[in-house]
């Protein structure tokens, strides 16, 4: 019988030290504030914009909207930007992604400022999770994946950890964080030849495939830790992750649950990463 | 008794290619051209500086040096690369690397234009590397691996492929180029558990780890593709690599030598990137 690893537990632990952060932050003359970009009203994008605007507010974190209608053109959208890149009272730049289908994201990625690109969309951040600089964004999932690990006192230095996805938001990122605190990574993904030896060989497993209760008890580890970034529906309609928890949590030592679990944890590092960019452009350096 | 890779033969059919590609764009009018900015006079800088100048000569790339005193200050320098970016008779940029101490790289990545940045110098070329966008450019050694495996006709997809190292020069970059034909990658290094066991797992195995004939023949397993891009001095003062080659070849199914392995092929690559940004910039697109 494992340990359950709670996203809301970790979540409640990184408010409190938020929360001096950002009352250090204020004592200076420093309110640090979030901005959001949103076109259009997609309600993917209401519900993490609810969920960040209420993570903001309770670490003490202003957040402002800013909402474009969904017809605005490239250049309109590129100028609001610019204008929160210029916005001294603006720490933190969130663009609520995907755009719609007549814009294009790209030019964006090199218009947004780095220090103020805490969810990882220029080019700069993602080359910084790359090579291990620590002075990065990295997309939140991830992060939040470390934080995790951290959180239950799990070290990945030396171990043999196995992510299951290579994606841009998940996968590669959580690669290189895995790397910079000297595990062992291997990435696995649809055409892995044999993926339930390679799962079942690691000591701590990240599925982030995308496919629901697609890691049963035959590709977990005796006494591994098991973290589950999944996301789906199972066929009755609920929301599950990619890991079975049910057949897999007897066997680990830890397990993360879906709902309650990485998720959880996501709009806490977003409200980090809102902190340390203000804490970096105020000349209170943090790392 | 298995095949010796030789990149020399590589380096010969890349050559043939090469001079299609260079007559093709001569034959539309554009003369390719590579700049190598080079700052002193460092041996280390002479030596591959004469190596991608011969290179480029073989396949009918231009080759331009610009050197600078040993005490340029970062404004000439920063200039000069500037002066690069703007020059059309130019297609691809390299510098010379590391600098010295005076001076300061970074802001030079940020200047040189993508699309001339044929050595994988400008985050953009690396997150675009780590995203797998082809359109980037990779830096020459891990291409060069990628490149002998191509001509030996082995297959990474599906395939147990270990990288020993995690620099941003061979490991990583590696690792991206490996995932995106689909292989299995496990990433090891100097904190990896059991590097033995690891290794001997793989079957293709790619040692990147700087540390002279550390490959014996217990790391490597029955059959499998050995390739070394390891290149150090043995304590008799020969040119060796990461691979004991007299141990390993006689178990594997492949295996790269040094000299006459990977390092052969690098400045290939270099005039393969060059000839591209040549084709993209002269608007004939090839990827």
């Amino acid at each position: 019988m494992g340990t359950v690893m709670l996203g809301t537990e970790v979540a409640k632990a990184m408010k409190e030290r938020l929360i001096q952060r950002t009352e250090a932050l204020k004592e200076r003359g420093t309110e640090p504030k979030l901005a959001i970009l949103r076109v259009g009203a997609r309600p993917d994008d209401l519900s993490y914009e609810r969920g960040a605007k209420k993570r903001m507010e309770l670490t003490g974190i202003g957040c402002q909207v800013v909402e474009l209608p969904e017809d605005v053109s490239q250049r309109e959208l590129e100028e609001s930007l610019k204008s929160l890149n210029r916005d001294s009272s603006v720490h933190g730049i969130l663009v609520l992604r995907p755009l719609p289908r007549h814009l294009d994201e790209e030019p964006l990625t090199r218009i947004i400022d780095p220090v103020k690109d805490v969810d990882c969309m220029s080019p700069v951040n993602i080359a910084k999770i790359f090579s291990g600089d620590a002075s990065g964004y990295a997309p939140c999932t991830p992060e939040a994946v470390m934080e995790m690990l951290d959180h239950y006192g799990i070290d990945p230095k030396g171990k043999k950890v196995t992510v299951i996805g290579r994606s841009m938001v998940v996968g590669k990122p959580l690669a290189m964080l895995l790397l910079g605190r000297h595990a062992t990574v291997t990435i696995c993904h649809t055409r892995t030849a044999d993926l339930a030896a390679t799962c079942r060989d690691a000591e701590i497993l990240v599925a982030a495939a995308g496919k629901a209760k697609m890691v049963g008890a035959s590709m977990a580890g005796e006494g591994a830790v098991v973290v589950d970034v999944g996301i789906n529906m199972d066929p009755e309609g609920n929301l599950c992750g990619d890991v079975d928890f049910e057949a897999v949590e007897p066997k680990a030592s830890f397990t993360s649950p879906v709902p309650r679990g990485v998720g959880s944890v996501t709009t806490s590092v977003l409200a980090q990463h809102v902190v340390r960019a203000a804490e970096t452009l105020s000349g209170q350096k943090r790392v």
